[in-house]
Formats: structure tokens, C-alpha cells, sequence
């Protein structure tokens, strides 16, 4: 029975990205494949049926597939330069739950699954929690299947390449009927563990958030050969949108984060054509209205440039409540931990609108995460598993 | 005997660029090297002698090669998503001006030789003019073999990917005894000529200039999770120094340009842990002040964010004042064209240290460059390489 970090050990070297420091691992890249070959090896050595579903997303069933299922997961994909633990924690904590149950003679008395959901940080085409999404009919089909990544490929001739059939991507009635209620185990991406004298709690909700894209359009040039005066250079509303939106955050008690910027094309003696700006919003209700004034001064720093903006949505998620009853029923199941909410977004909150979906949360010592330095102690690991087989236990082994 | 628009059509797909728009021919890659055959082909089409030298420039000898030699040519990288005539202009004309002196009969009368200058604009591993800096041994050459492409592979690595010998590379003395007189023809990077009735201009100088990386640390974290006054989100600083490189260039008549800033790791949902910036300056004789003020202020501005900044110099070059009795020669030989100067940087102004040196330009009706919307009327690439025939049948063919 393999402890939580001897899982998290044996895919440690996948995706370690020289440049960036971390893992990088996007859906249906080389690292992400073996992640896959390798989460399939992990089940069906534990005897549990596996298969991709129309979104590619992976099932690994423990007996019998069936409509109801009690089903625990995360994801395996990452951020550029990302941490080890944020999507892999969630799936090896399964695994070692099944590991936990089977070695006390446990046998679920409903369908079991354990999912592994694809592309759910948009670390290649953009929209996070692609995976779930489509599942759920939460994005559009065509327009997930003309979502393109960095180098212009689009998700439907990757989705082709990897061997699955874009055409036959969204809404799955028969694979959402199969879940009953949903349980997603995730290190704590915040602070709000440290102090609280436990390894584990369960989540209240998720911040309302989105992503979207201005990008502002000026007049490719020479750096050298331009004057100041004739320069119609989108990096500098870029610039200023950055430092505008760390002020609407400040003003609105919300958080705006510019983290991908790519100047077009990027040459050292070259004033850009375009500034692509990716706005990462997230607040308690006023994540629309922030997004509404900020478009505005976009277009008003554009315009003082001779440059043009055009703001599109990428994303958004409403707050998500997760079920109370049974958050109620895994917080007394596992001694009163504490509840707490989170600003990072889930495939979790995407099932949320759909079934019952509750969420284990590990103690992170920093709360830094999508960054190398992200962490959770061993033993902390270990206590989520085992409070993560506690839950999986009540729920299929009772009519919980 | 080819048009100068017939030979530029001849490699016209040759590293078209589907994402930034225009052309990215960096040094090696399979672009350039594919434009490097072509010109051997060429040269070699017309009976002339062609060999690499030890810092990857090429050279073609018409007749025997030897030291003191007329010398013409420029370069066949691209800045990424660059015009059709930056660089690729002042080879095709210098081999069209042998067609055109060939085909009156003409054979020089001392050595002869067309040059491609190796990564101009330094589109790959950053310095401007590596070839051309390697030859004079501007740049030491051991930093140039550390320097690093974007994917993190060194110059000297590339070199021997390239079949040269990297520990060869380095101040060439027997190449430039055999430069007598260098004379790069070139496409306008600018406005000069547009108001002034005729086709060629002749370059008395190039302004002072440089390029340095600025690289703002911070802590790396989730964009959704951490609160903003928890934040080192290096992005503040560096969009803070973008703006004010364009107060200090305002300030000081001067130029400054951000057109390449990248964030560590670059995703949606994460707070940048780095952020480089490359700051390209530019004046008559304050760049180095300029620098000075920025770099103060890049300091205070990370240190406000609680990040770093530190200012590394890529490259520098000081104003640049062509050889005075070889311009006023071949403004007399030219029917006084005009004179003027020019923002931009060029191979020529590296040699003008060394051997007497002189540029022609060909007039550019919008002044755009480093765009795909860069260009020269084909009559305009006749004349000018005709003007360039002209001045080589001179230089060549006398003891003048």
C-alpha cells in the first residue's frame, strides 16, 4: 500500500520544465501523455476499469460502471512551471484511498470511480477546467473545439492527434448521470490552514472568477529608426492596464492578476504590433464590474496611444456554494475540521451546478502555489488520504 | 541578369512567419540556413568563390580573395515577424551590382568580395551584429558563446550544431585585413527620404545606442488565492518601468523601447515569479544616462512591490560617424544624393571602427520596418542597385 508521497515520487521527474523552474504538463503534451499511460498503469493495477470519456477526461472504475457513482479526482495537468502537488494530490490521494479501503476489506456497495479531468488549468488553450466544462454542456462545444494554444493549434486537431474525436466533445448526459456525488481532494492554495492546527479541511465555496484577453493593436516599427512622436506602441496601454488593474482590485477588495503578457512579435528592437494582456479576475460579486471599468480605460489607453483594444471573455465562473449537507456530513464525519473557502478555481466547482460536490483541502506550510515552491508535508498527505477513504468509505459503503 | 525584386521573390516563403505575421530568420535556424544555401547557390551561379568564416559569416570572392578587398553586402536574418527588407535587400543588390558590372564587361581590378553578416539583429541570442562583432572581437568571445536563446540553448552550441567550430570563433585579423573598404546597401528604417525626390540617400551617421535586460523577481503564487497585499508580483514593477522609459526618452529627446517582456512562467492564473525586460535605448549621447535613471528606478520600483531588479547591459555601441571622404566620394559619384543619418544599427557601423565604411539606403514610402509592412518600390531596389554597381565599379575598378 503506497503512501501518498512515494505516488507523488514516482511521476516527480514528468514535465520538469528547465526553463521555468517547476512541471509543465498541458493536455496531450509529452508530459501529460506519460501522466495518463502512467495514472492507467496505476489503475488497473489495482484492478479498477479504466476509460476516456468523450472529453477525454479518464475513469477508472472499482466494479461495475453505473449511474449514481461515488467519484473522487482531480487532474494531472499544471500551470507553466507549476508545483507537484495542485491536480496530482487529488489523484494519487484516491488511489491511495482505494489502497486504504481494500486493505480493511472494504468493497463499495455502489458504482465507484476515480476521474482524472483534462486541461483543467487552460495551460494550453486558455479556458481552465476544459475537461469538466465539456462535460457539462459549461462551454460550447465549437467553440472549445477553435480554442487555439501558444503555437495556433487548435484543441479539436489536438483532441485528433491525441486519438479522440472532436466532433463527439460536450455535453455527456451519460457520463454526468453516472456521477451521484463528487469529492475532489486539492492542497490548500492559501494561508488558511496554517493556523488552524490541522492537516485537512473541507471547502465552503469558490470565489467568483474569469479570464479574459484585451489585446491592444498599434504600428509594428523600428525601435531604433521611430520618434517617440510617431509611435503608435501597444505596450504602452499594456503597461498601463497592468497597474490599472492592481488598483480596481485594491478599490473593489478583489484580486486582478496579469501573469501571461506576450508583445507581438517580441524583438528587442522592435515596438510591437500587438500586446496581448490576459486579466485574471476574481472577487466577491463584483468581478463583472471590475472587468466593465477596466475595459473602458483599456480603450481610453489605447486611444491616447493611436492604438486600438478589443477586450474578449475567455472564462467565467459564478461564486460556487458547494453542497451544504454534505459538507456538513464530511466536516462531522472527520471531527469538525475546519470549512474554509478558496479563490482558486476547480473542476469541483464546475460539477458543483450539476451534482452534490464536496472538496477536501491539504495544509499548504507557505499557501504559495502554481509556483516550484508550492508544498504539503508527507504526513499531511497522508492525513488527506486517509480522510479522503473516510468519506469515500461513508458514501459508498452506505446509502449516505 | 535578375531584378532586385525577381532575386528577392526567389526567397520570398522562406521563414514566413504564420503566427507573428512577416518573416523569422534567426541565426541556424531552418530558415536561415535555408537562405544561407540559397546565397551560396547564387554566388556560386556566378563564378564566385564562396567560404564561412570562422565567426559563421560567409563571404564571396569575385576573382581571387585578398587582403584590402571592395567589400559589399549585409545580412539575411530577420528580427521575428520582420520585413522582406531588412538585411535580404543588401545581399540581393550587392549580387545583382556584380550582374549589372559583369554584364559591361567589368572585372575588378583589386579583390572583390560579397559578405552575409551572421545574426544582425541578434533576433536569437540577443546582441545585435554577432557576426560582425565577433570578427572586429567587439564582443569577447566567450560571452558570446554563453549567450542563450530563448529555449536556453548556447551560442556555441548552435555554432557546432551548425558544423563550425565554437573555440574558433573570435577576433579574425586575416578576415579583416582583406576588407579595404566595406559599403552595406540598405532599406531606409525611416522617413528621410520620402520628401526628398530621389531613391538612394548615403548614411553619414548611426545613432548611439544599446540594449539591457532588466529582470524583476518577485514570489511566484496563485492568482486566485493570494491576496493583492500579500503579493511580490514582479508584472507591477516591470509595467512601471515601460512607462517610464517613455517619460525619460521624452524627457532626454531620446528613444526607448520595451518591445520584448517576458513573465516566468507566463500563465493566466499565476503571479509571475520573474519578469524580464529588454530595454533598447537609443540618443545622441545620453543613452547611458538614461539607463542610468532607469535602472534607479527599476530598484525602487521592485522594492516597492518587495521584489528584486537587476540590469544586466547587452550590448552598446556609441554614435557611429561614417568614414567622411568615402561618403563625400560617393555622394559626388552619385549625382549628390542626400546625406542622412540613421536610427537604426547595422554590421557597417561594427566595421566602421576598423576599415573605412559607407551605406546606401533606398528610400522606404511609409518609413515602417522591423513589420511586415516594410518595403521598397522595385524600381527603387533597381536604382539602388544600380547606384551600388556604380559606386563598386569605382572602388573597385580604380585606385581611388
Amino acid at each position: 500500500m503506497a503512501r501518498v508521497g512515494e505516488l507523488l515520487g514516482a511521476i516527480d521527474g514528468v514535465g520538469a520544465d528547465r526553463r521555468r523552474g517547476g512541471f509543465s504538463r498541458h493536455v496531450f503534451d509529452d508530459a501529460e501523455r506519460q501522466l495518463r499511460e502512467w495514472f492507467v498503469e496505476q489503475a488497473q493495477a489495482r484492478g479498477l476499469q479504466v476509460e476516456t470519456d468523450r472529453n477525454t477526461n479518464i475513469w477508472a472504475w472499482w466494479g461495475e460502471p453505473g449511474d449514481g457513482a461515488v467519484v473522487t479526482g482531480s487532474h494531472l495537468d499544471s500551470v507553466p512551471g507549476g508545483g507537484a502537488f495542485d491536480g496530482p494530490l487529488g489523484v494519487v490521494s484516491a488511489l491511495s484511498a482505494v489502497d486504504l479501503l481494500r486493505a480493511k476489506g472494504f468493497r463499495p456497495s455502489r458504482p465507484f470511480a476515480v476521474v482524472v479531468f483534462a486541461e483543467e488549468e487552460g495551460g494550453r488553450f486558455g479556458v481552465p477546467c476544459l475537461g469538466s466544462r465539456l462535460l457539462t454542456g459549461t462551454i460550447d462545444a465549437d467553440r472549445a473545439r477553435g480554442l487555439r494554444d501558444p503555437d495556433g493549434v487548435e484543441f479539436g486537431e489536438a483532441m485528433r492527434a491525441f486519438g479522440a474525436a472532436p466532433e463527439r466533445a460536450g455535453r455527456d448526459d451519460a457520463a454526468l448521470r453516472r456521477i451521484g456525488r463528487f469529492v475532489e481532494l486539492h492542497v490548500e492554495q492559501g494561508r488558511g490552514l496554517i493556523d488552524l492546527g490541522g492537516p485537512v479541511a473541507v471547502a465552503s465555496s469558490i470565489l467568483e472568477h474569469g479570464r479574459w484577453r484585451v489585446r491592444f493593436s498599434g504600428q509594428g516599427n523600428h525601435a531604433g529608426a521611430t520618434l517617440i512622436s510617431d509611435r503608435s506602441d501597444p505596450m504602452i496601454p499594456a503597461s498601463r492596464l497592468v497597474l490599472a488593474a492592481r488598483d480596481v482590485a485594491q478599490r473593489c477588495d478583489g484580486r486582478a492578476t496579469v501573469g501571461r503578457l506576450v508583445p507581438n512579435p517580441g524583438g528587442t528592437n522592435v515596438i510591437p504590433s500587438t500586446v496581448d494582456v490576459w486579466l485574471d479576475v476574481r472577487s466577491s460579486g463584483a468581478t463583472r464590474p471590475m472587468v466593465h471599468d477596466l475595459s473602458g480605460m483599456a480603450e481610453e489607453f489605447a486611444a491616447a496611444e493611436g492604438c486600438r483594444a478589443e477586450v474578449s471573455e475567455e472564462s467565467y465562473g459564478d461564486t460556487v456554494h458547494f453542497d451544504a449537507a454534505l459538507r456538513d456530513e464530511l466536516t462531522g464525519l472527520l471531527g469538525d475540521v475546519p470549512v474554509l473557502p478558496t479563490g482558486a478555481g476547480h473542476d469541483a466547482g464546475i460539477l458543483a451546478a450539476e451534482v452534490p460536490t464536496a472538496m477536501l483541502f491539504v495544509r499548504n506550510p507557505t499557501g504559495i502555489s502554481h509556483a516550484p515552491e508550492e508544498y504539503a508535508e508527507p504526513d499531511d498527505c497522508d492525513a488527506g488520504a486517509h480522510a479522503l477513504a473516510r468519506v469515500l468509505e461513508h458514501l459508498a459503503g452506505s446509502d449516505a
